[in-house]
């Protein structure tokens, strides 16, 4: 065109969608992909958000959409937190700065968001599955001409639905490009077989070059060697080239191997895609890349190092360094430090539990710091299992374990653990055994949104016999439901609990086991001042508190009301039910999960199967959708999760009842 | 002993438990597991049960036991249906005849049937995972003494959660031993990518003997190629090893191979396991065994042969040979060969919506005719899909072809479903993808029993956001849903159908699509001649015919009651409910599936929700436990799901709510 830029413009300002990008030279496109890091430190470095994986990533989605033609060519980002250069090479770079913000672009991919996400993601390993389905999807339809590339991250490799759908897409022939993302990481460095056969393929520089001259140079071995694979045949042929080509592994489930390349080299990576997207079959592209590349504290940290900078806090970085003071590295950063995290109160009772009773173990699917395990491990490393990204294997571990009579702590997220919900099904519950699953992330996580939110954990676990269900409604409680689960030897037991900080209650110095299924009543509230509609308020985990913030504002105004925690959504406290079903004409239910089969409905199912006469429920809690991302308090807001919102909910009850009366 | 046996008896008869075994003579061992094949033929011919892949497990079974110390020695029979053998060598031949009978022997292992059964099983892929846990779990508390062997099938090797285990053991070096029995089928023939690779090696005779003179053999190979070897180093070394043993893709995992060892040869696999014992570290021994082995219809007819006689009818086999006339092969077999399996109406449907509407396609998890899906695969294969035992990539599958405009019918078992739980929560219902999940089995299925019961799905679908749910109430409105189900474009949509036959209307000759959300008043009931109580029983799928037979029977005794087919568990009709609560006293929802967050508690949520005056609920439904197996008659009669057990239901709360009154 004719406008004249000024020198000083960057590429990556003229970079409106990924169309922009065919027309760069290699050199402007490597130059483009160092924009790109540069614009994820600066923002992410202010903003806080997912960091390394980002950094590793900037020559490859620059290379991708250089030859790709997206989103008729498919490009999936396997979780997406590595997905930021993705998002700022297609049309997103200027909001990159309201990344996991409430209303700003999401933390992950999104089909909402761009028609460059092709696939929602946020859970790990589902790339490759929803690769094959997308290309066999286009062969079905007679319109199969788009590229379909997955890029998956070496840890996510080691979930099992990854596996499956390497056997699928191989089985099929499905001709998909893998673009096996290898940085030796996932959020914590990698644990398993699979890691270390990666490492053995990544380490060795030997084979950074495997493919090339394969089949010639065969003949070109010494001592002879080559003539005689003439005579040997094909088979001999096929074991040599695991000699010179690392992926056999992936040979055996048919699909074609291409690496180790280099995942910072624009060129390389630009000339194996062309080839691998080429080929019409299923072609893994194995690179090698640095979490953290081009940010010293990260790259050069070691692992230490990398797995502090797989995410930023907001405003650690200042002019591309570190800001001073650090970052602090543990997840207790917050304007009040003399609160713990629940994570952290979690790890801490593990790890006394442990020192008190040497059958317990602790058992993370990848989330070691993410769960406080990382306490257990640093303090009794033989008492800490890492299973990888694999939720089920953890649960078929804690099984095993418990047959043995241990008592293992499955510490995963409460999103998370839907992976495993038939192990938890089928082989903890119907063979009641004692494993404790301790779920971090219940409720509403905040910045990670809704693939994180841990929304439907009471209702997914609480239709299951045998299952016991509590949540703590603070961290000292926390304390105890864990020493309860691990005195309760009659069957699986679960607790959930939120993400962030507890409400800065004093820890026990020792904790108690609960009678189970047992709740207590906080608050005695009576008759109100209106119309003698006596109240009382039932909460389940965090709904406690915000049922006492609520009770508090009533009483503010006149309104006094009774507040009881339960404890147990499984089994409910039938006694207590019922007596605060006697005492009151409105029972209020407050519970940070879907109400659709939760908290709530339980209340009401037990206090029906009873008999008792029940009074008017209110159930306060998750809608039935999915909610946003953004910090907590605003969804709370959004979603009516506060005192002030249960409140207001409680007076216009107290009103319309007044009114009813009146007109009776 | 002093006791003289006649010539005549056979070694079994002395087999009270597996110590019996230490002392035979490998001579004795094989005449034994031959014996053991005449009575699995012998028994289960007469009383049907799982067949061919019990025959096949005969001589693994007596060479693990006599070379173990059960039940110290651990051993792990994935899935179970191939456990008749152990079984039978653990105290239990003389019970055989009752296996999957009501009160009778468990159709899997059951912890609580025998101390020999060491984990529960009934799903595929979890032996490895227990196996690693019990290992571990030995380890840990100090008794690591116990040998502990898997025994997994190949088709349940490509389930996700499988390799999950393999990756940790493999990491962990946990010496356990896997046994590969390799008889190339699931139920059906297997399909992916691993499977082939099974092949490969299986089908290879020069791999036989694959390990024999490895080492040695290395500098004998021809041309000089010997000498040069140690030359070059252990690298290729190692790459050659793959040539002579076909183990790499396992020996890459850390772990050893050893195969492919005769599985019906007991000298030699009790050469292979005495080895893979001792070898302390992680090691999978690769069997070859043929399903149906010794029954010449099942081993000599092929694939079909061995497909059809994965179960043998009741009465199908007579002197060792199929009866007279020949066991129908197709599920519809019974005593009123007119009312067609459910299975197989939706099946014939799927083949007429694909017929119709060319975007639509079948997907199964390796259930080809268990889902009636083999019809649609006969007719249009091009339109079918087999993923193999592999329910998570089954999901992730259908989303992405979803995203491609295609109509994913995925057809999976109620019980199967919990495996791929977060691909529908994160990958389905989060994007809004238009995938069909048809899932048959739901409710109680009888014989196969509590891993197989359809129990959890209404609770377990419910809390999703987007998500519909329907249950047709016989064979035609199965046809009518899942036209539904293809014509609406709004998100998932999943109906839940039960195992067996329909209850024998006529099908329709035009499905037609149902309005999303509504139900239908069946039969009007009015104020009942007991105290004016009026009563209506809303039926969910097959609760709605219950209710039919409940009211019936209650009007055979003059009261009339009022029945409706709610359709869906979500959204739940709520003007229905709303006329039904505002006309009656008492609503009564029956449905087959668990009560805790069932069904009928999104009835009651739903009225609540609505502020509709509420009348009394009562539910009827499955209890808060694992239910056991049998015959589905006995089944429904023990937790009582039936129209007479409904009907005394009603009875009693009309006369309690009777004399309440009169109390008042």
């Amino acid at each position: 065109m004719s406008d004249i830029k000024p020198p000083t413009e960057s590429i990556l300002d003229r970079i409106a969608g990924p169309q922009d990008l065919h027309d760069l030279s290699e050199e402007e496109l490597s130059a483009l992909a160092q924009e790109v890091r540069e614009h994820i430190i600066n923002t992410v470095g202010e903003i806080g958000g997912h960091f390394g994986a980002n950094l590793g990533t900037c020559e490859l989605a620059v290379a991708l959409h250089s030859l790709l033609d997206s989103p008729r060519d498919k490009i999936l980002w396997d979780v997406g937190h590595q997905a930021y250069p993705h998002k700022i090479l297609t049309g997103r770079a200027a909001q990159l700065h309201t990344i996991r913000q409430y209303s700003g672009l999401a933390p992950f991919c999104s089909i909402a968001e761009s028609e460059h996400d092709i696939m929602g993601a946020g859970h790990a390993s589902t790339s490759i599955g929803y690769a094959v389905g997308i290309k066999e999807g286009m062969r079905h339809s007679g319109r199969d001409d788009g590229g379909v590339v997955a890029v998956i991250g070496d840890g996510a490799m080691t979930g099992g639905v990854a596996f499956e759908a390497i056997g699928q897409a191989g089985g099929l022939g499905t001709p998909i490009v893998v673009v096996l993302n290898d940085n030796g990481m996932s959020i914590a460095p990698n644990v398993g077989a699979l890691s270390r056969y990666f490492n053995r393929v990544r380490l060795n520089p030997k084979l950074w070059h495997a493919r090339t001259g394969v089949e010639g140079g065969l003949t070109r071995l010494p001592g002879g060697i080559g003539a005689a694979f003439e005579r040997l045949g094909p088979q001999l042929k096929e074991s040599i080239k695991a000699f010179w080509a690392p992926g056999l592994w992936w040979e055996e489930l048919d699909w074609a191997y291409m690496g180790v390349v280099d995942g910072h080299d624009v060129r390389a990576l630009r000339e194996a895609l062309r080839e691998a997207l080429a080929a019409q079959r299923p072609v893994v592209v194995h690179i090698a890349t640095v979490k953290g590349k081009g940010f010293a504290p990260a790259e050069e940290g070691g692992l230490e190092g990398m797995e502090k900078w797989h995410a930023a806090k907001p405003k650690s970085i200042v002019d591309g360094m570190p800001a001073r003071p650090p970052a602090p590295s543990k997840p207790a950063a917050s304007s009040t430090p003399s609160v713990p995290q629940y994570t952290q109160v979690f790890g801490e009772a593990l790890l006394s539990e442990c020192q008190r009773d040497e059958r317990i173990v602790g058992i993370t699917a990848a989330m070691n710091s993410g769960t406080g395990l990382n306490i257990l491990q640093k303090a009794m490393p033989e008492r800490y299992f890492d299973v990888g990204i694999a939720e089920q294997q953890a649960i078929l571990f804690a099984a095993g374990l418990a047959l043995q009579g241990v008592k293992p702590v499955a510490a995963i997220y409460s999103t998370f653990l839907q992976r495993a919900y038939d192990q938890i099904v089928h082989d903890v519950c119907l063979q009641k055994l004692n494993v404790v699953f301790a779920m971090d992330r219940a409720g509403l996580v905040g910045d990670d949104g809704p693939t994180h939110h841990g929304a439907f954990d009471i209702a997914y676990l609480r239709c299951l016999p045998n299952m016991v269900l509590m949540a703590p409604r603070d961290e000292a409680m926390l304390v105890h439901m864990l020493h309860t689960a691990l005195t309760y030897d009659d069957g699986p037991i679960a607790l959930r609990y939120p993400r962030g900080e507890g409400i800065g209650v004093q820890l026990p110095t020792e904790p108690r086991a609960l009678r189970i299924g047992t709740g207590e009543i906080l608050r005695e509230g009576g008759a109100t001042a209106l119309a003698g509609t006596r109240v009382a308020l039932v909460g389940y985990g965090t709904g406690v508190d915000k049922s006492l913030e609520a009770a508090q504002e009533l009483a503010d105004s006149g309104i006094e009301v009774t507040v009881a925690d339960a404890r147990f959504a499984k089994p409910i406290d039938i006694g207590l039910m019922a007596q605060l079903a006697a005492e009151h004409d409105l029972l209020v239910t407050v519970e940070e999960g879907v109400l659709a089969g939760g908290f709530g409905s339980a209340v009401w199912e037990t206090l029906n199967e009873s008999g008792a006469a029940t009074p008017r429920i209110m159930r306060v809690g998750l809608p039935d959708r999915y909610v946003t991302h953004g910090k907590p308090a605003l969804l709370h807001e959004e979603v009516g999760f506060t005192g002030a919102r249960i409140a207001e909910r409680v007076r216009k009850a107290i009103l319309d009842r007044q009114s009813a009366e009146v007109r009776a």
